[in-house]
Parts: C-alpha cells; structure tokens; sequence
C-alpha cells in the first residue's frame, strides 16, 4: 500500500511544523494531542512515545475525549532536549467485542462465523475470557500499527518559567560586595532572581554624561552598556565593582539564599574595548576605513560599536562571543539577561544558546526583545527561556485582555516575563498614577505570569520623568551612581505577593494557558481567575480583581462563571490583606479604593 | 553561517505541514501569506515563486500589509499539480536610501561616508540617480536571499467549486435515452450537472424489496446500488437503461446544453458480481469460507459484499477500481460522485485520484462522506475536488451559523456542496415545514455554497417519510421505479436562483471565505452578504436574508454594518422577484412570509 491506513494528524505541540522544539519545565505533564483517523468504525488505540535525552523510549496510553482527538500527558524529569511521537494501532480485539455484543443485543442468533472469527483473533476460549484478556491484547499486538513523525520538547528547570526578579545597577549598591550584604533583604522579600546590569569596564571615549549627555564631564561614569575599556571587555569586571573573586563569592551568598544572580549580555563594545584593537575585522568600517558605530537615525550611539556579522571572520567571532557566556557560567552565572537580540541573527541565538547548554544545560536566558511580534516570537522559538513582553505599555482592561490573549496564543513557546518598569521605561501610567498606579501594575505582573520583574526604585515609586511625554527617567541611573538602599512602602506588597506565588502553584506552576476572564460590571475592574489542576481536579484558584483607576475608587460587580468549577459558596481569602470573604458562583459586589486590587485564594477541601 | 539570516515563517496556505497540497480553481488569483523575519531594521521584500505543471517558475511579487507578514496573489491557469515558495531577500538600496534620508532630515551635516557607502551599494551617481535607480536594484540583487520549501497547490476547473447539481434515478426518467431527452429542459433551469445514480447491472440475489423490505418480490427492481449481475458489474450498464453508447450519446446532449453527466462510485458488490468469482480473494471470508457480506450491527446489507483492503492482492484490486474509473472517462464522464469514501483507506483515494488525473487531468471527484469531521476534512486533503457536508441537519440559526464556520475554517482543501434532500434523507424540517421550508432551504443552499445539488423530486416538495422519526423516503426510489417529469411549484425559483448564480461572482466565484454574517433582530431571520472584490475593490454584493421559520411569517430587523464597504444608502435588487429596494448601511425593516428570502444583489456603480 502506498500509505498507512492509519493517519497521525494534527499533532500537538507543534511549533511551525517542528522547525522548532515546544517547551516544558521539568516536573511537568506535558499534554499531548493528536487527530487520530481509519477509515471505517473499528476502534483506534493511541499512545505517545517519548524519551528523555540521553535515555531510552518510554510510553504513555493516550484517551479519546473527542471523537477521533487523543490526548495525554507525559512526564519530564531531566532537562534537555526530549523526542516524542504518537503511535496508533487498530484495536481488532474491542472491535470484535463491541460488533459481538451489538449482534447478541439485536437478537442475531447464528453467530458461528464471527466465534470462530473470534477464535482466529482471540485464540482458544469463551467469549467472557476474550473480553478479560482484550484490553491486554489490545495494547501489545498492535494492527496496522503507524507513528507519526519525532517532534522535540525543550525541558528547562523551573525557573525558565517562574521566578521574581529584582534588576539593580550594583554600583549604586556599593559594588559587588555590597549587593552581597543586600541578598539576605532581597531573599526575605520573596525574589528568585537578581539581575545585575553589565558589571564590565565602560569605555571613556565618546562616553555618555548624565541625563544621556552626548558629553560626559570628568567625573561621570559612563553607562554600563558601554562595555569594553583598557581594563577589559565583556570577560572583564569594572574595577570599581570588584573583581571575579567577589562575584564569585556573591553568587555562592545568593545560592545560600536560594537566589540566583543574572548577568547581561550585550553584544555592543565601546570605542575602548579590546575586541576594536584584537579583531577590527569583527567590526563593520566605511568605505574610507573609519569604524561605523551604533545609530537608528536620527538617534547616534557614539559610545557602542556594534559587530560585523557578515564578517569573514565569522566563526571566530561567534567562538568568542559563546566563550563569553561559558566564562561567566564557570563562574557560577546559570541566567542571562540578553539585551536587544532582535538585532543579531537569529540562527546566532539558536547556535549559541545550543553551544552553551552543551555544558551547563540548565542555563536560562531571558530575551530583551522589545520588538514586533513575528521577531519576538522568533527567538522564543529559537531557544530563549523567557521573553520581556509589551506589558509596560498595556494599562487599560483591553490593551491587557488584549495582550494576555496574544500570550496565550504563544503559550507553547514563548514564557513571559513582565515588568512594569525598566531603566529604560517608565511608563506614563506610572508617572501620572503614583503610589496607586505602582502597586496595581505590581499586582497585575506578579499574578498574570509566572516570571516578573522590577527594576530598582520601583518599590519606592520612583517617578520623575527625563521629559513630558516620555519614558526616560530623571537622572537616570544608566548614566550615574546612586546610592541606594532597600527601602519604600511597596516592600510589604511585594513580600505578600511573592508569598502568595511561591505558596500557590496557580499562579507560577503553569503559564497563562488555563487563564480564565471574569466578567466585571465596571469600567475600570479586571478580573481574572487562575485555577490549578492536578489529574483534572480543581485544586486552588486564585481570583484576581485589579482596579485599574489609580485616581477614583471603583465600584461594580465581579460576575464567577459556572465554567470556573468553584463551588456555589466560596470562602476565600484574601492574599494581599488575610481578610476573610464568602463569594458566590455569580454576581459578587466589589469596591475597591484607587488602584487597589483582591488577590482571594480558593482551595478545595482537602487539597 | 549555520543557518540563513532572513527566516520564511508561517508560509499560508499550507496543509497540515504541506502534506497535502491547498486547492484552487482555473482563473483564480491565489493568495499567499509569510512571515519574513530578520534581526535589525532593514528592509526586506518578498515574491512568491510558482511553477505551473509542466511549466517554468515565474514570480509575483508580495507586499507588506501588516508588520512583517508578507502577501499577494499569482495567476493559475491550468489544471493539475502546481508548486509555489516564497522568496525573500535584504533591500540594502531602499535600506541606504531610507537611512540617508533621516539623517538629512535631522540635519546631519557631515554624510561623506554614508555617500562613500551609497557608491560602493549603487555605482557612481548622484543620490537622485540612485533613488530612481532603488525599485529595479531591489528586484534584481538579492542581498542575503533565502527560500522557503517548495509546496503543493492542487489546481482543478471551477467546476470542482461551483455548479449547480439535480440528481435523478435513470430508470424512473425511462433510462438513458428518456435521461437525454430531458437534458435541454435541465439545462434551461441552469443546472450544470446531472448526477446518475448507478447505471450497472443490479444483483438479483438477496436483492431487496420495496421500501428496503428484505425480500423481494418478483417483480421488485433492487437497489441500483447493490452492482453486479450476470449482464456485467461496475464497467456494464444495466440492460434496462440502454447501452453503453446510449451513454455517450447522452453525455454529447449535455455538452451541447451544457450540462456534465456525474456517475456514482460505489466499491460494493452484489452477490451476482462477477468479481466475486473472478477474484475470490478480493473478498473477506469467514474463517469456514464463507464470504462475509456487509454489516454494521444491528443493520446487515446482504444484498452487498465489500471488498477486503488487507488482500494480498491489493494492487490487482487497486488497479481494477482504476480501471473502472477509466472506463467511464473514456466513455466522456468527467465528474464522479464516489459513494461512502470513508468506508475505504485514505491512501488508495489518494493513489486513484492521482491515477486518473494522470490521464484525465480535469475529473471532478464529489465525495460522500456522511462521517465525523476529522475523516470528511482528511479525505478533501487526500485529493476529493468536493464534499458532501452536514447542511441537511442545520436548520436552526445558530446550527447555520456553526456549520458555515466550520466550512470557512475547511477553507483551503475542502469545497462544500449543499444539498438539502438525497434519497437517503428526507429531513423532519422538510417533513413537517412543506413547501416553505423547501424554499429556504433551497435560497440556503444555492446562496451558500458555490456548489449545491438536488435530488429529484425536491422541486415537488415531495416530503412523505417511510416512518415517523426516520428520515427515509415512503416509497423510496431507491426499491422501485417512479414515473417522473420535471415538475412541480420550486421549478421557477430554480431557474431564478441558477440565473442569479451564474451572473454573481458573488455567489459562484469563490468559497465561504468572504462571506460575511449580518446581524438580525428576529430570533428566524438569518442574514448574510457575499461581497465580491476585485483586486480589493468591492464590485458587488449579494445580501441574502431568510425566514427560517417555515410556519410564520418574520418581522424584524437586518443591520448592514459599516465594515461591508457598501454606500450609506444602497440600491438592491431582488434577484427573486425583481423588486427593488433602497436599503442603508444600518438598520433595515426586513418582513418575510413563512421560508421566504429576499437575495438582493448590489451592484457599484459603474461594475
């Protein structure tokens, strides 16, 4: 026959016809599906087949919940690249059962032939021992057995997927030693992650002043993106940070902790990096022999060089730049922070995320792609971890509806990681909204994704714009040394928030995908609910109602759909107060001071 | 490199990963959608290359709609297997250009680089020769270019889309000669095919009586589908219906009227099927010999055998059924309706299809498939120019507006053809509605779907059920003979619904993918527009609004919304009665009998 009988449609996951691996975090049952079609009505059985890397094929049974759509799960237990397929047999025992009893029933009497049919198939016996040896006899001889084609999984560790970041420039903190000193405060906060802008030597030539001043006086110190000086270059320590010793030793404070550190990685040099002198043919030069620097018209960035990927010298430069990251990796760095990939070549990403796994496969890195859609999504796909996501800009209910259904629709590759602000964004919403705008964005970030982030002064509800009408900072810390400190009335939200995630699976155990929309009455309510499953059953959920106003009250209904599984009568706490509510399956009356929100946890009995 | 820079992503359209090829017509512009990615901001251009069968690659170009996302249309000419890619490639022209043009604008002085650069990219010249110089640069040098796989476009005459079918039993028409003579009434109601049921030699043993009894008595004609007697099998025409060249003088008289004649193609055999004894093995037997008739408990068809896929003679088997095909088509058939298809392997359509399109490139294949979605869509993909659907058990608004998008989303392999009765269903709606629900589900249908079809008798609203409950005919004519004229009170509206059909693109030029619903305040008024555009402008638009209740008359309210692109106040047509209307682009006062419609046609000026 030209083709099997038996066709293995439309399976999932499935990421652009597997050009590209979906992902999974290790301790998860990662669900599987497939269109499984025979002509004719004998019945099909399914199973997937998975193996780990490095280990050896395993099976799963899979179940019909529609017609002709099989569906399971299997477990990852390693990280790494994992294969899987489906496989799908004809089921001849339960066919001649089922077309047996369908006969018997309508009273056929003569039913000679199909018994000694029933014989060929089943071999000696009665009906009755037939039907209990089937469902072995289903599963190991397998007719017309077909397998679809090996897809791959990218198992990450959890934290690829869930974590609390804190990004903060460890010279305002007093170097590398004291952000030592500030772990054991940030731990008992409840983050996972602390991610320290680039800690290289900065260039002086051409280097930035305060405020982004195409001048620097004498004594500004440049920004940290300027990376590269006679002192080093991206393998290098800032001196006035501390050196490789002390990095070392804060990642092992952290680690006591149960905090990671998370570097930057930027692929940009200043005029003083050694790289500029050791390899000018990595860097891309006019016609006239002079270097290009960094520009988006009308927009120059004197200070950074960027590297010639269609150099020559190909192979050596992207040695270079993979040796970098296993650098930092012997020194104990397991996350990278990557700024602007959408402006290197994709298959870059993907050959050196895989180069870098090769050795250290728990290295998770965190895409900066601010960028289009088909770009972001792109290097999702393309290995990174996590991605920063257009949440900064999205402050109304449905620029947010809007935005978390698009992430939903990723949800097979891209994991996303939102902050509310960055050095570089301080958005108007903040800017106008203060204290009330801080904490709504806060409670919004740390309960709509499983990974979110701060950037530093967030807690005190820092604010004050470079300019009307946009995003810079006032003073910003890219261009001079603050002198920073744990402090400001966000630290006890924060503390609660982190609780509450790391206490319940709902809110960091899974992506966005089980999500479920509330319906509100009330312009400025958003209400969603996060449920958590186990093998099916409604285990927690957590009801999220963020007033969106950071300048009025709001008022209005909170309508619990029937669809959500909750009991008619739910008692509920409210995570961010421990104040006690009876909720119902229906309308639930909600008022809520400026910005103001309910984080209210469900849990069933018994769980 | 390891891979190209600039990724093709998300090529459309595209089958289940180009397993199976998308389909068109003869005289479409098909559409072609990707996403071209690639690091930094330059810009990128695209084309689709497209090879007819047989022929050398041309291109079209596509252009930017939305970000990233590329798409346009090329011209397809020919039936048969075309290929189709995308290509995608670096503008640097555009890219110098566009950055050229915003440092001036931002007042850059110094561009002595920037032009030593533009020299080296253009040649020497001035930036105004250079710019007019940019288009034809750009299309020609193709900076980083890069391919997309090939895929498959599956190419058939609009025929496979659109026409309008009557379906009749010869033998009640007084054979094929009493057929022929009825072809140029048929033609002057604007059908376009008339569909035969079996014309072989009918079984004689077990043959079936009179509304399916199990007996038959003496004088009882049988099931023309139960094939095969001494006279011959599935290559004989039954002695009662003529010969074969009364057959190919039919099939003249329908060229001449324009009418195509459709046989049935049904892999079944009688008792007296000289296969059975030519070919025992093509047949399953029980394990003490006996052959095995078909059965599908509690229901037994003894009056028919099928054959066994798992044959060892399964090539012989295949090519037979070829063979049968080929016999017809050379005997001037071009278009076969193939009887319950997914009773039989999806690769041996597959396989059949391509064999005589081999030969007979332009053959029309109607699939039966009464079946679950997922075997109805695999076999469209395999190679069925055309399916049968569920229409016959939509009558409600909501089950209309669900099944119609269920086509849409079937859109790039599968084509509807409607129809509302065949002698196997007699829906209750039909029953118990009388001649008003014939008459809505008549405008449904032929305003709906490009293709839809009748069987005989419809245009008397024949309507009496063997059973209450049942959906089968009293007196079915698939047991006996009728005595039957082209008559009844739907014959006007027929040839109205056909004139409106083949003078509106609107209704025949395309599938349901541009169908657009129109809101109704009404509970059973159901509304709908085809708008038809060319080369993106709105040429004309059909507006169809129907009663469903076949007991009372509606009265409501139709609302044109302002996305359809029709003029505020709009001058229709109805194209069943031919008055004229003048509606608006809002709300419309809409009052219709018990299953009236109104199809109004909409014409822009000038069109």
């Amino acid at each position: 026959m030209a083709a099997p009988r038996i066709l293995i449609l439309g399976l999932e996951p499935q990421v652009d016809c597997g050009r590209w691996p979906a992902k999974a975090c290790v301790g998860d049952r990662v669900p599987i599906e497939a269109t499984v079609v025979r002509d004719g009505h004998e019945a099909l059985r399914a199973a997937v087949r998975y193996k780990p890397p490095g280990g050896r094929w395993k099976e799963a049974q899979l179940s019909v919940d529609e017609p002709d759509r099989f569906s399971g799960t299997y477990p990852v237990d390693a990280v790494g690249r994992w294969r899987f397929q489906v496989e799908a047999w004809l089921d001849r025992h339960d066919g001649w059962l089922v077309e047996h009893d369908r006969k018997l029933a309508a009273g056929q009497a003569d039913l000679t032939g199909e018994l000694a049919e029933g014989e060929q198939l089943f071999g000696p016996g009665s009906v009755d021992e037939w039907r209990a040896a089937a469902p072995m006899l289903a599963a190991t001889e397998r007719h017309q057995a077909v397998r679809s084609g090996v897809l791959e999984l990218d198992v990450e560790r959890q934290l690829a997927r869930r974590g609390a970041w804190y990004e903060l420039f460890p010279r305002s903190w007093g170097g590398l030693r004291g952000v030592a000193e500030v772990i054991p405060q940030l731990a008992a906060l409840g983050f996972d992650v602390v991610y320290l802008t680039p800690i290289h030597p900065i260039g002086e030539t051409n280097r930035k002043g305060r405020n982004n001043a195409e001048k620097a006086l004498p004594a500004d110190v440049g920004s940290p993106w300027a990376i590269g000086a006679v002192t080093g270059g991206h393998d290098g320590v800032h001196p006035e940070l501390g050196t490789l010793a002390d990095l070392e030793a804060l990642v092992a404070v952290g680690h006591e902790h149960g905090i990671e550190l998370a570097l930057d990685f930027a692929i940009q040099m200043s005029p003083d990096h050694p790289w500029l002198s050791e390899h000018p043919k990595w860097f891309q030069h006019r016609p006239d022999g002079s270097l290009k620097y960094a520009e988006n018209p009308p927009k120059r960035y004197q200070d950074i060089h960027s590297v010639d990927w269609e150099t020559d010298e190909r192979e050596a430069l992207w040695n270079a730049l993979r040796d970098v990251i296993l650098h930092w990796c012997a020194a104990g760095i397991r996350v990278f922070r990557v700024d602007n990939p959408h402006t290197k070549p994709v298959p870059f990403w993907e050959w050196l995320l895989a180069e870098v796994r090769s050795v250290y496969p728990e290295t998770v890195f965190l895409s900066e792609a601010f960028t289009r859609p088909a770009m972001m999504t792109t290097l999702a796909k393309a290995g990174f971890s996590q991605s920063y996501t257009y949440f900064t800009w999205k402050n109304t209910r449905e620029e947010l509806v809007e935005f978390v259904e698009q992430l939903r629709s990723w949800s097979d590759y891209l994991r996303p990681n939102l902050w509310p602000n960055t050095p570089d964004i301080l958005h108007a919403h903040l800017q106008q909204g203060g204290q009330p705008a801080f904490e709504a964005r806060l409670v919004l970030a740390a309960t709509l994704s499983p990974s979110y982030g701060i950037y530093s002064g967030y807690e005190a509800c820092e604010n004050s714009p470079l300019g009307a009408g946009g995003e810079e900072y006032l003073d910003s810390e890219k261009y001079e040394i603050k002198h920073r400190t744990l402090d400001g009335p966000l630290l006890p939200m924060l503390r609660r928030l982190n609780e509450l995630r790391r206490a319940h699976p709902a809110l960091t155990g899974q992506g966005l995908e089980t999500l479920e929309w509330l319906e509100t009455e009330g312009a400025q309510l958003i209400a969603y609910a996060r449920p958590w499953r186990v093998g099916g059953v409604l285990v927690e959920s957590v009801l999220v109602v963020v007033n969106l106003d950071p300048l009025s009250t709001s008022a209005g209904v909170c309508v619990v759909g029937d669809g959500l599984g909750l009991p008619e009568s739910i008692d509920v706490v409210d995570g961010l107060h421990g104040r006690a509510y009876r909720w119902t399956t229906g309308r639930n009356y909600v008022r809520l001071g400026p910005g103001q929100a309910h984080v209210l946890v469900w849990t069933a009995e018994g769980a």
